[in-house]
């Protein structure tokens, strides 16, 4: 049976040395995240996963969710007791304002946790996560009373929340919606037509949901720019928040899909259901996209938390299972055979697993302080980088976090030789359930043009700029620090140089022909991804190098950073010149062929 | 719904330009292959998959096997009748000799064919596909008797057959199998024993299935070198070849794995089953290599025919789906929206799978042919050389060719967005039926260390000498030929240049530490794996420009010939770089940590 353990060692190194959390603690509401309450929230939280979460996930993969005839739909056993047992203890309410019921903590300790919860049951924690983000969009566009009606009781974790985006004919393309939102005299609307692939569209976990609807109004623009946000509430809710009468929106069918199968992934038919405008008429793209980028944060998120939990299991079949002896000689002549351990391509493969998803950790916890900053740092300059440099890493966090993830999950299978593929040892779900990362919350091509397509160009490329910056400045740092820091951040250094080189390429290439730059978006993407990553590996490698000198810390777990540090320059790094020279292949063989062309059949 | 096409128009081309088959046609049962017999394989077999195996090949993945309380298995719905045509069409009988019933037409025509059948339903495709396995291995180590007793019947597809390798202790590590045959006064053996992944170990498509065991005689050492193989019938022979009596191997479960849920993976129990010897006592593994080859070959040709229907199935859905609009301006104005082909990201990932899939097509088809020449050739030197070549290449095309087909049928899947990821649009199942590919006889890894352990090394590394004057000969000629085949020519010859440098590195590091071999194994893999489709890639280039230079053939297909190999060497040649710096980073920072600080939890 497959195994879990919160990494809250590796967690608490980089709060402290990555994040520098301590740095922050003037910050509104971090005052509160003592490193006392942090360790709570980890341990605490990390038992809460381990025990409650991860004993129903692989039943939960196999039993899936269940539509009855009435267009209920039930979560896999044990799932309704352990959602009992989450809002119980309070963990919905981590990171949401005082205000409405929350505990207020920084956004970067509850994407701790957060990490912990996809972890132990990635299916579990899109319930929950999926209310994060319509709490998310109402506290940022909602009236007062949308936000008093609605938001106390979804951050309690009573009620739940979705976004209703993809229709069948449009996902990507959102202008393409054909769901009609008509004026009612009351001020409400009558919201018709058809959601799918909702997550967490319908179940029984929660006595309400509450569901945010992209849909258009009469005389809208056939665009985007014509579409708006609706709160459509399962039930409706009475002015003094008691549930009233059951809404027209239906759930038509769940889907049967690759993986996540706990989750209820919803066709959801709305037929004159009654719903309310969110924010203005014809802004629901903007009010979508505070849902969507904190959404794909959290799918980012995914790919790791999925990754961690199908490392910690291959390394942990490494240990038991023997197969063959040591090139240089057996390990343990007493033995029949030596454990996987002793084979270097099998320490290839884990090597591969640990350096990213110790190197994507430290990433998704700064982008969370980067989420954090931006809203509460002390002054205005201070607040516009964190936004410029999250604004340009959230589509790489999703996009290299989530391929990443995938191949880390298939790495971790690879390990497990033919019982990785055997459904009972529990590697195969996490490939499948990780597999969805890359595709949902727009697809890792759509992260790619939105970070070449967007985000460089932005404010003349400030964002990028303040990216490099950053990264200049803390390998001109680190080259002071020691000989063995200046040697890693020598090759981060390489690497920056092959990201700065490509983006040249795009602005010298790309006025002429925007293909260019398309053509190269999912490499430029991968290429940063490995440089973000690469700077959280430089600060690990300063901190523990300057740990070691001062004899603090422990010795093997610092020294375990270090030989990763070194694993990821020499393996993970070298892919940056591959993928500069693709990029500098332009467009042309990739935009030549007809479409009748392609298959040779 | 899915949809497939034989690639005819493709398979013909590589057959008569990369693996000119005219030029064999004095070989010992080429001269049947004419090129109308060819064309009729190719088209009549590619029929006959379309229409009777790929139709139930996403139902067979949906209703899986069934094993039943007495221990029969069943497989899904219509698998039986699309057995009996598949044996009453005489597909079963392609390659098999003429004495035993076989049509003796030449591996690469067969090989052309299981393509196809791959394609369209893997799963069904290893009924036969095992069968083939040990008919291999009866004729090369089975005697007179056996062979005429059980091979015939095989050999029609009247019979089918299996490999008892695994056990639950032991999969790549064969000398820690526990299975016992112990001898009887008849001259037979009683197995004892637990197999495991026995792929197609029970079913209902045949009345009979001839088992090959590995199992150990009293006495034999307790290591590879004391392994037999045996023949265990599911039903005893009579002499006159009727069915006798039920003999005690029987299917104790199924496996519930990720995919290939159409092919029964069974649990096999011998309890004290009569078996006989075949070959010679404790020799079982070279026997057991005969079959393992060929099979790794055909393992292989799955990871290219998953690949293929996954991406005829993106470039079709790619023409339908209309999201967005083209960069360089809206390319339909009267439609919403554009098709998915004008965006550089979707094509990129189509022209990767095109380049991939056209390429490994290539590669097997050359492959198989090496197979034909290792035992046809006319000259012992012609025979050795082949077989020294496809040796070397053995590991490589079954580890890199299904490395790649399931990065295609992810790839593939991707381009769908959403809807890849649901069961009822076929695309998931490719990526889950490809995984196995890298997994089973023998995972990728240990193709890779049995390329760099084994094959750079045998006979005073003859093998991989003639694989480098074989691919700078060709460049040498193809940069003679014209302009543009020269410049395809000299990328190749930079990542040839990769590949010799990347050999001389083990050569000069190995000695001193063989874990620098077996850390660079995996990325060795792939520089070979790339160079050798590469070098199928050259021979295309160089047939494509030849023809258009005379005016002859099709210019659309060659022009589209020429812009993958354009594609092939600008996106996917670069990697060779990287890996080679990976291999040269060595292995000291994939060895140095102790097992217990894999964990940073």
């Amino acid at each position: 049976m497959p195994q879990y353990t919160p990494p809250v060692r590796d967690t608490r190194f980089i709060l402290d040395h990555v994040v520098q959390l301590d740095k922050h603690a003037n910050l509104p509401g971090f005052a509160n995240a003592t490193p006392d309450v942090v360790n709570a929230v980890l341990e605490e939280g990390g038992k809460f996963v381990a025990e409650v979460l991860f004993p129903v996930n692989l039943s939960g993969d196999q039993q899936g969710c269940t539509r009855h005839a009435d267009g209920s739909v039930t979560t896999p056993d044990g799932f309704k007791e352990a959602y009992k047992q989450f809002v119980e203890s309070g963990w919905a309410t981590l990171a949401a304002p005082e205000e409405f019921g929350g505990q207020a903590m920084p956004h970067v300790v509850s994407t701790a946790f957060e990490e912990y919860m996809i972890s132990a049951n990635m299916a579990f924690a899109m319930y929950p996560g999926l209310t994060h983000g319509a709490i998310a969009a109402l506290l940022a566009k909602g009236s007062q009373a949308q936000k008093e009606l609605y938001v106390p009781k979804m951050v309690s974790g009573e009620w739940g929340g979705t976004m209703n985006l993809t229709e069948p004919q449009c996902g990507t393309d959102l202008g393409l919606i054909k769901t009609k939102a008509e004026p009612q005299a009351d001020g409400s609307y009558s919201i018709t037509g058809t959601k799918i692939f909702i997550s967490s569209g319908e179940h029984d976990l929660t006595s309400n949901i509450i569901h945010l609807v992209l849909a258009k109004t009469p005389g809208a623009p056939d665009s985007s720019k014509g579409i708006s946000l609706f709160v459509v509430p399962k039930v409706l809710v009475k002015e003094d928040g008691s549930l009233g009468a059951r809404n027209a929106v239906t759930c038509g069918s769940i889907e049967h899909k690759m993986g996540i199968h706990a989750n209820s992934t919803c066709v959801m038919n709305y037929d004159g259901a009654t719903g309310w405008l969110v924010g203005d008429e014809m802004k629901g793209l903007a009010a979508m996209f505070i849902m969507m980028n904190a959404a794909r944060l959290g799918v980012g998120l995914q790919g790791l938390g999925v990754a961690e939990t199908a490392y910690q299991n291959a390394v942990a079949y490494a240990g038991d299972r023997r197969q063959g002896r040591a090139l240089t000689g057996a390990a343990e002549p007493a033995e029949k055979a030596d454990t996987l351990f002793v084979h270097p391509d099998v320490r290839r493969m884990l090597m591969e697993a640990k350096a990213l998803t110790e190197g994507l950790r430290a990433l998704c916890l700064w982008g969370a302080l980067q989420v954090d900053l931006a809203h509460k740092a002390a002054t205005e300059e201070e607040r516009e980088t964190a936004d410029d440099l999250i604004g340009l890493l959230t589509p790489v966090i999703k996009g290299y976090g989530t391929d990443k993830g995938y191949d880390i999950a298939t790495t971790a299978q690879q390990v497990y030789g033919g019982h990785g593929y055997i459904a009972e040892w529990g590697m195969e779900q996490y490939v499948r359930d990780a597999r969805i990362a890359m595709i949902y919350e727009g697809t890792n091509g759509v992260q790619a043009m939105d970070l070449v397509g967007r985000k460089l160009a932005q404010k003349g490329g400030r964002a990028v700029q303040a990216f490099f910056k950053l990264v200049a400045g803390e390998i001109a740092d680190a080259k002071a620090q020691d000989e063995a820091t200046a040697q890693f951040a020598g090759r981060l250094e390489k690497a920056l140089g092959d990201l700065q080189a490509s983006t040249m390429w795009f602005m010298a290439n790309g006025m002429q022909n925007p293909n260019h730059v398309g053509a190269g978006a999912h490499s430029y993407m991968h290429i940063m991804g490995i440089v973000a990553t690469g700077l959280m590996w430089l600060r690990m490698v300063r901190a523990a190098n300057a740990l070691l000198a001062v004899g603090e810390g422990d010795a093997k777990f610092l020294g375990a950073k270090l030989v990763t540090a070194r694993f990821y320059a020499e393996r993970i790094m070298p892919d940056t010149g591959a993928l500069r020279r693709k990029i500098e292949g332009g467009s042309d063989s990739i935009m030549a062929l007809d479409p009748e062309m392609f298959l040779a059949a």
